[in-house]
C-alpha cells in the first residue's frame, strides 16, 4: 500500500483536520511543505527543520524540485545512494514535483510535442527530454513518499481553446504517468537498503528507510489543470478521479492571475475532487492565503515563499490587535525577486491579517530590541533581535538568510498547527 | 579585578594547562577562538557554536573584529545595544582585536603619524581615524572581555631599522592605550544593564550580562611585535612587560614567513614573558601549527583558517594511521582566497599530522557515502556524507558553507581539547 489517509468531518468552511500516513511517517494536515529545491531547503540545516513550529514538531514533510535535482547532482547518482531521504539525510516524508512547472518556467528553448518536452539546461545550456514516463523514472530514482504526474503548464492569460488543448495534454499524460509508476514502482531505491535495516537500525533514521512498514512504496497524484475556466477544471477534476490517483493537486495557480481568482477555483475544483483523498494546491502562498486554504479544505500546500521573502530580508510577524498592513513597511517587496510580484500586496489593508511583513532592512529596525515577533517562540525570536538580524542583512552575512529563513517557516508552521487546531474544535 | 588565571606547571615541551576566569564565564585554557568578525562567526548560528566540539562543549570564546564593527554597524549603536555579547546574544567570553591589522590589511590610503592612522574604509571609502585612544573607545563600546592594545604592523619583509622603528611606535601606542583604558574602564556597557538582572533573570544569558560578579571589568592585553630580529622581540617583550597588562599577545607573525621561523620567534618569545598571565598567538595557524603551539606553552589562539577553508570546500579530517597529506587532495587551496597561500602547504608529507586537508569538491567524493572524518563526533560527520556535501557545494548551496564550518570549527575544539587532555596527564 503507498499512503493511507485518515480525514475528519469537513467543518462549516469545508475545512478539514486529518493524517496522511506515508513510508517515511506520518504527517498532521493540512499542512504546509517547505520547499528544499536542490535536496536543502535553502540556509537551513535539516536538525533545524526537525524542530521549529509548534511544539518543535519541525516540519513532517518538505518538498524537493525533479527538474533540479536531475541537472544535479543528477537522479542516477541520487539512486545510487539510496534516493533523496537517504542523500540529504532527511528521514521524514517528501514529495517531488513532476518537474514539468520548472521546465515550462526556468528552462531554455523549449519544445512540446504529444510525447514530451525538450528544452535546455538554464545552468549550463545541456539539453534534455521529459516525457512522463522519464519523469516517472525520475521520482522513483529520488523515492520521494509523494511524486507527482507530469503535467504541461499552460501560459497564462491563455484562451479557452488553447487551454483546454493543453489540458488534454496533461490528461494524456497523466494517463502515461501512471502507467509508468504502476509498473516500475518496485524500482524505489530503498528496497536496495533493506538488507541493512537490521545491521545498522541506530542508524536507520538517517538511511531513509522507511519507518512504516506496512506502506513502502510510493504515492502518485494527478494534477487538475484547466486554467480559469470552471469549465476546464469540472472536466479535469472528473478525468482524473476516473484515474484514481493517490491524491490529488490542484495546479497552473499563484500564476498572476488575482487572488480572488485563485481562491474561486480552488473552492469549485476542491467541490469535485474525491473527499476521501489528500488535496493538494501547489506553489502558494501568503500567510493569510495557506490558512484561508486550509479552511477551506485544502490538505497540502507547499511556496518558496517563506524562505525566499527570508533571504530578501522580508520577514513575517503576528499583527497586533488592530493592526494592518502598512504600506511603508512592504516597500521594497518588488525588488526582492518573487516570481508572482502582483501578489506581494496581498493583505493590504486587510482586516485581522494572519501576518504583517517588515522589511528588516529598513532605519526604524536598527537599534530595536524586540525579536521578530513577540509572539513567536522559534528558536530566532527566542534569542536574537531585530538590531542584529538587520546587521545581518546589511552586511550580507550569510547567518542572516539562515536566522531569517528559520523564523519564517516557524511562523508557515505555526499558522498550519493554528488553523489545525481550529478544526478539531468543529 | 579584570581576569584571573590558575595555570598549572608546565609540561616538558613548554606547555601548560589552566583556566583563564573572565567577566563572562571561565575558558580551559590552552584554547582556539573562532573568529566571528562581524559580530558572527560566518554562516554559523551562536546555538550551534555553543554546542559543536568535545563533550559538546562548544567554542568557550570568539573573537570579533573592531576595524569591522566600527565601520559596520558602528561602535556607538553597539554600546547603545548594551555591548556586543548582547547584540549578537553571545554569552561566553569574547575578546576584540585593536582594529590594527585590518587598518594596516584591508583599509585604503593610509597615513601613519605618532599620533595615529588615518585611513579609508574599504567598504564605502569613507575616511577615519584610529589612534590607541580611540581604539580602547571603541573596544570598550563594545565591550568583550579581552581587548587589544593598539599596535602598528609593520610591513613584511622589513629591515631592522622599519622593524625597530615600528615597534618603538607600537610601545608608545601601548602605554597610551593602557592609560585611556585605566581612566576609563567603568564606561563598559555592562553596567548599564545591571539594574536589569534581577528583573529578567532568565533571560540573562541571552543579554550579555556578566556571569561572574567578582570579576566584572575588561581587560586588556599588550601585542608583542619586533618582526623576524630575535632581539627585537626580547626588548618588545620586556618593555611590554613592563607595563603589566594583564595579558601578552605575539604580534606580526604568519604574515608570509617561513613556518619554521614564526615557530622560533613563538619559542624564543615564550620565554621571555611572564609565566602567570595568558599567552596569546594571534592569527594562526593550521591544525599542526595550533596543536604544536599549545604544547610549547602558548595559551589562546584565533584564526580563520577553519572557517574560511569551509567555506572554500576545504575540509580538515584524522589521518588513518601511517598517512600523510596527498598533494592531490590539496590542489585548488591557492584558488581558495587565503590570505596566506604560502602556509597552505604546511604539513606537507609530514608524519604524523595533526590533520588532512580534503577538497570536497573533487569528483572522487561525489558518491562517497562516509563522512567527512570518519573519528569526528561532531553533528555534521553524525549526519552527512561527503557526498551530500559535495553537491551542496557544487550546487552553491548555503548549507554547505554553514555545515563545512561547523565541522572544521569543531576539528579545531577537538585538537584544543586533545592537547588539554595530554598536558594534564604531565
Amino acid at each position: 500500500m503507498a499512503l493511507s489517509f485518515e480525514v475528519g468531518a469537513a467543518s462549516q468552511s469545508g475545512g478539514r483536520r486529518g493524517a496522511l500516513h506515508l513510508p517515511h511517517g506520518a504527517v498532521q494536515t493540512p499542512f504546509f511543505m517547505p520547499v528544499g529545491t536542490a535536496a536543502t531547503v535553502k540556509a537551513v540545516p535539516q536538525e533545524t527543520l526537525e524542530q521549529i513550529g509548534a511544539d518543535s514538531a519541525g516540519a513532517e514533510m518538505v518538498l524537493a524540485n525533479t527538474y533540479h535535482l536531475t541537472l544535479r547532482p543528477g537522479h542516477e547518482l541520487i539512486r545510487r545512494m539510496g534516493g533523496l531521504h537517504r542523500f540529504m539525510s532527511w528521514p521524514r516524508p517528501m514529495l517531488t514535483d513532476s518537474g514539468g512547472f520548472q521546465v515550462f518556467s526556468l528552462a531554455k528553448l523549449r519544445k512540446v510535442t504529444d510525447e514530451g518536452v525538450e528544452f535546455r539546461s538554464h545552468l549550463d545550456g545541456s539539453q534534455h527530454f521529459f516525457s512522463p514516463e522519464h519523469s516517472m523514472e525520475v521520482q522513483i530514482a529520488l523515492g520521494a513518499d509523494v511524486m507527482m504526474a507530469f503535467d504541461e503548464c499552460v501560459e497564462t492569460p491563455a484562451t479557452w481553446q488553447r487551454t483546454r488543448d493543453s489540458m488534454g495534454l496533461t490528461h494524456a499524460w497523466a494517463k502515461r504517468s501512471k502507467d509508468y509508476f504502476e509498473t516500475h514502482k518496485d524500482e524505489v531505491p530503498w528496497t536496495k537498503l533493506e538488507g541493512r535495516h537490521s545491521e545498522r537500525s541506530s542508524e536507520s533514521q538517517y538511511l531513509g528507510l522507511p519507518q512504516n512498514l506496512d506502506s513502502r512504496t510510493q504515492s502518485l497524484f494527478g494534477i487538475v489543470q484547466g486554467g480559469m475556466y470552471p469549465d476546464l477544471r469540472r472536466e479535469s477534476a472528473e478525468r482524473l478521479a476516473e484515474m484514481e490517483f493517490d491524491g490529488y493537486a490542484i495546479g497552473g495557480l499563484a500564476v498572476g492571475e488575482p487572488p480572488e481568482v485563485t481562491r474561486e477555483i480552488i473552492a469549485r475544483t476542491l467541490e469535485l475532487l474525491p473527499r476521501d483523498r489528500p488535496r493538494y494546491v501547489m506553489g502558494v502562498g501568503y500567510p493569510d492565503q495557506i490558512a484561508e486554504y486550509a479552511r477551506m479544505g485544502v490538505d497540502m500546500m507547499d511556496c518558496v515563499l517563506p524562505t525566499r521573502a527570508a533571504r530578501h530580508g522580508l520577514l513575517f510577524r503576528t499583527p497586533e490587535p488592530g493592526e494592518r498592513q502598512s504600506v511603508e513597511d512592504a516597500i521594497g517587496e518588488e525588488e526582492s525577486g518573487f516570481d508572482r510580484p502582483g501578489e506581494s500586496w496581498i493583505g493590504e489593508n486587510r482586516a485581522d491579517p494572519a501576518a504583517i511583513r517588515m522589511n528588516i532592512k529598513r532605519v526604524e529596525y536598527a537599534e530595536d530590541q524586540r525579536p521578530i515577533d513577540p509572539a513567536c517562540a522559534c528558536p530566532v525570536c527566542r534569542r536574537y533581535t531585530r538590531a542584529y538580524l538587520r546587521h545581518l542583512f546589511m552586511a550580507r552575512e550569510p547567518l542572516g538568510a539562515t536566522l531569517n529563513s528559520i523564523h519564517n517557516l516557524a511562523f508557515y508552521l505555526d499558522i498550519m498547527e493554528r488553523v489545525r487546531g481550529e478544526l478539531v474544535q468543529v
